[in-house]
């Protein structure tokens, strides 16, 4: 189940999640005959999030099934021509579009830096151009989503987050996010669709609601220990905390299985109630604390007696950082001789470097990350020291057909996402604001 | 076309978009007897995004169709089985569930401020309570992106803004974020989807891409006129601007539709650009800019030689408030009597309160809002003086039945978001941290 679905329904066609530029541009590059020009694609950002140490790649396995599903059948293309968005000929050439070339990407849930080629699409103009808008709102949403939760499950160690911003969140984005968030480390969700579609585990007992339900708050605490057994987590805070927490022990008896508390000061109010619990023999009732969480909170939280953080609102909004501000450039692309030449707009403010990338995280003898190496037209080197530096693209599709499924399935992702971050070196696992934790290197010229 | 859809794929259910805690809810309501109990839930937001003088409802159409969505077919109900969310007795209720109560709602469009009751469910508890998380999700993203947006399109004046966000937006959530930025008086969007299926007009020409992929600046040119026309606005920034609009102009000749900048310092650029087209005898030839806009950006260009804005993370992010930060709560139930009492949650921090809503804005001879009432229990009366004052909540469901999907079409949405703009007060149309520009009065007291 868990690792059987890695992304968006398959059945939809996701052809027109499209800008309408992308369709124009095609249909010049048809009528000019520079549309089947050789052409690499490359995806990276050039930052991350001010004052992040890094960024954490996710998304990568819905945009594998998003470039599969990215057909145009008969109702798309019924669309674009009644709104005479482009011509015959390039409705007929998206009647067949398949996605022909290669996809290089970094391995889903690895960190990346400033200027890590995260996805590199290699093919003509007109099948790798017109992917350009479904790859970046996958990877920059869920990229945003998962750079966020990397650093509250940094912040919360062992303790357990829950993801529960559904509802603060697009109704498609909130599944995503889910996903986002379990790869980077959270323990569950809220989301039910998340649970069926990427196998996240779901959890969740009772909100206020329930309790103003009943006429009183013992009716309530007894009602669902009733449904849902002893080891339930009973919401203490919606009268009184002290009141509600002597109530749930009498009801539940020293077994119940946890509290929650959603308001107020949790830092002192997790100390009392814990002092009650034990008092009350309730030795083993976890605490559950999630009322406006960030890893900042969490952090705070550390010395409380805490068992675990519900987290809403800033996991899926990417703690101030909705987006991961990723950019899908022309890098290189076949000139009239049929030779491969590196492009780059010229620009004042915005750094960008042509050609075909390769990357390689150089670790030290301690197997700590030193640098992020960035090759222009080959792999850079292994320096032979310490721990062998690892090659950070990996083959996703090859010739149109998916060959690195296994790089992007939501169990591996959140394996290469605990496996990069014990690489990192401990700076990076700071919250306050600083550089990059690893430098980012190009090691080789513009050809 | 533009207004036969108004929301989400029809044919996919809804259900599971739903926090795990709400069917546990249920399960224990339906063992302990409670679940029939009539309830009323509300959606509100304490406070409009920090500073502003008010937001915008949207997704009121997209909640309709969510809920008439809301079924648990087969694959939902063996989903839940299997990974054991609830017992059989609440997925018998679940399969047989359609929503069977009333909504009301504030039309599409319209302006809120802090506790403004946006959405008034009414129906036992078994069937409002699952429905909160799909409500919020959609409420709450597409409220903060409309909110955004009106605030650009404010500052805009008179100049069309297009929507252009997508890549830097979740892949679904931009096509609801093009639909609500429409409502808010975008001229269109990027996004070919939000075309097809809510009848947004989408617009688009080429990126940089295009360029860099001829041997030349002019070669492009004359491709992409070639193709598009010569009402097609080129994109002139890759290399030289100054030699870019010299050459659009010599190739689409003097009446070139467009040029658009997409970087630098957009005020001058705007400026020298005007003065070198119409020095051409470009004289009609637009100028669009596109570079990271948002509405203090927008303001001030005001004053430069611009025709369009093209904006893009910005208004699908929220302007820096990406979530509205609506809440759904149980705000008044049947006891034990089959009398129905108002219920509040006690907080220290956060006020809430009990009771069913009413609400009207009153307006002043002028036909200027001056007052947002709500009343609980009852309509607050109109108090006879100028313009009459104006009810808020709209029919949309009775007793399960759609009645008020007029009151949520995108252009009806966009037409009361219009109409709304121009009865606001002067002041809600600055852009400066304020307070709202509407005062919300509670005019009776919880029974």
């Amino acid at each position: 189940m868990s690792t059987a679905s890695t992304g968006t329904d398959r059945r939809r066609s996701t052809a027109l999640l499209t800008d309408h530029y992308e369709l124009t541009m095609l249909q010049a590059a048809l009528r000019a005959g520079t549309a089947g020009r050789r052409c690499v694609f490359e995806v990276f950002a050039r930052r991350v999030p001010d004052g992040r140490r890094y960024g954490v790649v996710a998304g990568t396995g819905r945009v594998l099934e998003a470039i599969e599903s990215f057909r145009f059948g008969e109702d798309e293309i019924a669309d674009l021509r009644e709104r005479g968005v482009v011509d015959e000929r390039t409705l007929e050439f998206l009647a067949d579009y398949r996605f022909d070339g290669d996809v290089w990407a970094y391995a889903e849930g690895d960190a990346y830096f400033p200027y890590s080629p995260l996805l590199v699409v290699e093919s003509d103009f007109a099948h790798g151009v017109i992917l350009e808008t479904v790859i970046l709102s996958i990877l920059n949403h869920d990229s945003a989503v998962a750079s966020a939760a990397s650093r509250m499950t940094g912040a919360a160690g062992t303790r357990p987050c829950i993801e529960m911003g559904s509802r603060r969140t697009h109704d498609e984005a909130a599944v995503a996010a889910a996903r986002a968030a379990y790869i980077a480390g959270f323990a569950s969700t809220s989301n039910l669709e998340a649970g069926r579609r990427h196998g996240v585990p779901t959890v969740g007992t009772s909100a206020h609601a329930f309790t103003l339900l009943h006429d009183s708050e013992r009716e309530a605490f007894a009602a669902q220990v009733d449904a849902l057994g002893t080891g339930t987590t009973l919401l203490v805070d919606t009268y009184d905390v002290s009141e509600g927490v002597a109530t749930a022990v009498e009801v539940a008896g020293t077994e119940l299985g946890g509290v929650r508390l959603d308001s107020g000061d949790l830092v002192e109010q997790a100390r009392e109630v814990r002092d009650q619990l034990d008092g009350l023999g309730a030795t083993g009732t976890r605490i559950t604390v999630t009322s406006d969480l960030d890893e900042y909170a969490i952090a705070a939280l550390a010395a409380a007696p805490v068992d675990g953080y519900g987290v809403g609102t800033r996991v899926v909004t990417g703690s101030g950082h909705p987006t991961a501000s990723m950019v899908y450039k022309l890098v290189a692309r076949e000139d009239a001789d049929g030779q491969m030449i590196g492009v780059v707009k010229k620009s004042k403010d915005k750094k960008s470097v042509g050609g075909r990338k390769y990357a390689l995280r150089r670790l030290d003898a301690n197997g700590v990350a030193r640098a992020e190496l960035i090759g222009i037209g080959e792999l850079p080197e292994d320096d032979g020291e310490g721990v062998s530096d690892r090659e950070l693209l990996v083959p996703l599709i090859r010739g149109g057909e998916v060959v690195g499924r296994e790089h992007c399935t939501v169990e591996a992702a959140r394996e290469r996402h605990e496996a990069s971050m014990a690489e990192l070196p401990r700076s990076a696992h700071q919250l306050s604001q600083g550089q990059p934790a690893v430098e980012t290197v190009f090691v080789t010229e513009t050809p």
